[in-house]
């Protein structure tokens, strides 16, 4: 709230929130007055029984406030969008690899998708800043090309527990499935089973804001290799066509790494301009048998790692 | 329309296309279907007039459109998001430099905001595959870091303008001031000069969508550098106070650039966490003393390169 005290609508403001209805201020969003305006909301509920001078000058100011919401409502159809819930998008330069936070305004619990263990201290900053409280860290899968930023994050922050899938045969706190959902706050993620990169492959489906995180499933204008780690072309192709080129064609596509600098695609842009999974089935077999590609640079580090979910020594493995 | 015409919605919305009301096929938009709801509303103004078995078959057809589309919209709080724009961020690995596609879905119009030499390929790509027309190729500020893709952009893309601030004393198409609109389709950014990294700084502001593209006035948690170029301390602390941290707490910062792998903060984030601006105006100019950086690798080849805007031999330029 110290943002707003200078004004006399933060001071109304401020008085309400000082007086515990509403939580500590520790509570707030310090960072988007998004949060704040859902919270005007609640007040107006909770203000309307109370007769004193107090209250009336705070429905002066919800009506105030909510005038001034519904005025920037109308304008906003946001891009990176923060309204009842926080995104960010993150980068690990080193391996290409997209971290994606996901946090619900209200009760500031949040989910870590993708973690690398290199970028642990930059992830707890944000989460930090962000007053978020992140409840798991995500696996998409049990990646060959880094390693997970899972063992550091539930070291370092008290409340984390890890997730990948069930079929992985992977260590963590909490197993997924198929049709499986990951609440946070008054949101949730639909777990796909989305095989063939690897066995235990999952893509994340946040219907509410019409996203999808595919891992390396579908990657913007191509998908993760098949010629390791229980991979198998048919089977990837099959996934993606039932499992995520099934959903809305306005659907954001956030893939698990990009290397030409895209950030994000649409399950229509890459139904029609996916250079391998726009093919047929077999075109798309023939295709990734002939990719002919090197050797992993990271697999024996990152494999017996990922499979404990980063649970290890992760000092020597920076190493 | 080649994705719908299996569908008996699709087989009418084609013949409603097909036959010119609306203009022609290669001006939708492949890659979303929110351009193509935005269209069926102007479908409506057009039908009722008709009186035919084809119009009733339209109305209905419409119908089930608008109410498919306003379920939709009752979710969308989007992300990313698509609505009568499109909007893409790339990035450069190498200067690590974001450039901003911005598209109206109904015109097709577009700009690119600090294209790079070197990814001129993969963003007329871009553009081509949503089916735009680049309007402006729009500098933020005269980079020292990279050379400018404007150039290549206005020889491969007919219709293609450079732009960047006439205080720059760069040479291009179009010189901008404060208060400028940069217009595509229903859009407009306006223009916010921002000086202090360079004299001819300019910020974009995109209120509709509560957005500013900031160059390298704010990065995430930090600023540009003040020590060549014109670079003035004071003066880009007093941009920054005045122009940019004066927009609502909510509006998303897009830089120029970014290196710990963020890719987007707010105004109200950076109000509060930005290790430099949020200090006073004197710690700041104390700070930006100190930093004592490295002269920049890319200035002797990218500022007499960037004073034209890119226009130059750029296959020189690449070695």
């Amino acid at each position: 709230m110290p943002l707003m005290q200078n004004t006399t609508l933060g001071t109304v403001l401020v008085k309400i929130f000082a007086s515990g209805t509403l939580g500590t201020r520790q509570q707030l969003c310090h960072s988007c007055s998004l949060c704040f305006r859902r919270r005007s909301t609640v007040t107006v509920s909770l203000s309307t029984s109370s007769n004193n001078k107090s209250s009336r000058h705070s429905d002066a100011a919800i009506r105030s406030l909510q005038k001034r919401r519904m005025s920037s409502d109308r304008f906003r159809m946001n891009i990176g969008g923060e309204k009842d819930f926080i995104f960010k998008q993150l980068l690990d330069y080193k391996s290409y690899t997209y971290t994606y936070l996901l946090g619900d305004c209200l009760s500031r619990e949040a989910v870590l998708i993708d973690p690398v263990i290199e970028m642990a201290d930059r992830d707890i900053q944000v989460i930090k800043d962000l007053g978020l409280n992140l409840k798991y860290a995500v696996n998409t899968h049990v990646h060959a090309d880094h390693i997970t930023g899972s063992g550091v994050l539930k070291k370092r922050l008290k409340d984390c527990k890890s997730m990948i899938a069930s079929v992985s045969q992977a260590k963590a706190d909490i197993k997924l499935n198929e049709g499986d959902l990951i609440k946070f706050g008054g949101h949730e993620l639909e777990v796909r089973s989305t095989p063939g990169h690897t066995d235990g492959c999952l893509s994340y489906v946040w219907h509410d804001k019409m996203v999808v995180f595919t891992g390396d499933a579908v990657l913007i204008r191509g998908c993760g290799r098949t010629d390791f780690q229980q991979g198998d072309a048919g089977r990837l192709y099959d996934s993606v066509h039932k499992k995520i080129f099934v959903l809305p064609k306005d659907y954001i596509i956030y893939p698990a790494h990009d290397y030409t600098g895209q950030t994000s695609s649409t399950v229509g842009e890459e139904i029609r301009y996916n250079s391998r999974l726009s093919k047929t089935r077999d075109e798309f077999i023939k295709i990734m048998k002939e990719l002919n590609l090197p050797y992993p640079k990271q697999i024996d580090k990152a494999l017996p790692a990922n499979m404990v979910c980063g649970i290890f020594d992760e000092e020597e493995a920076k190493n």
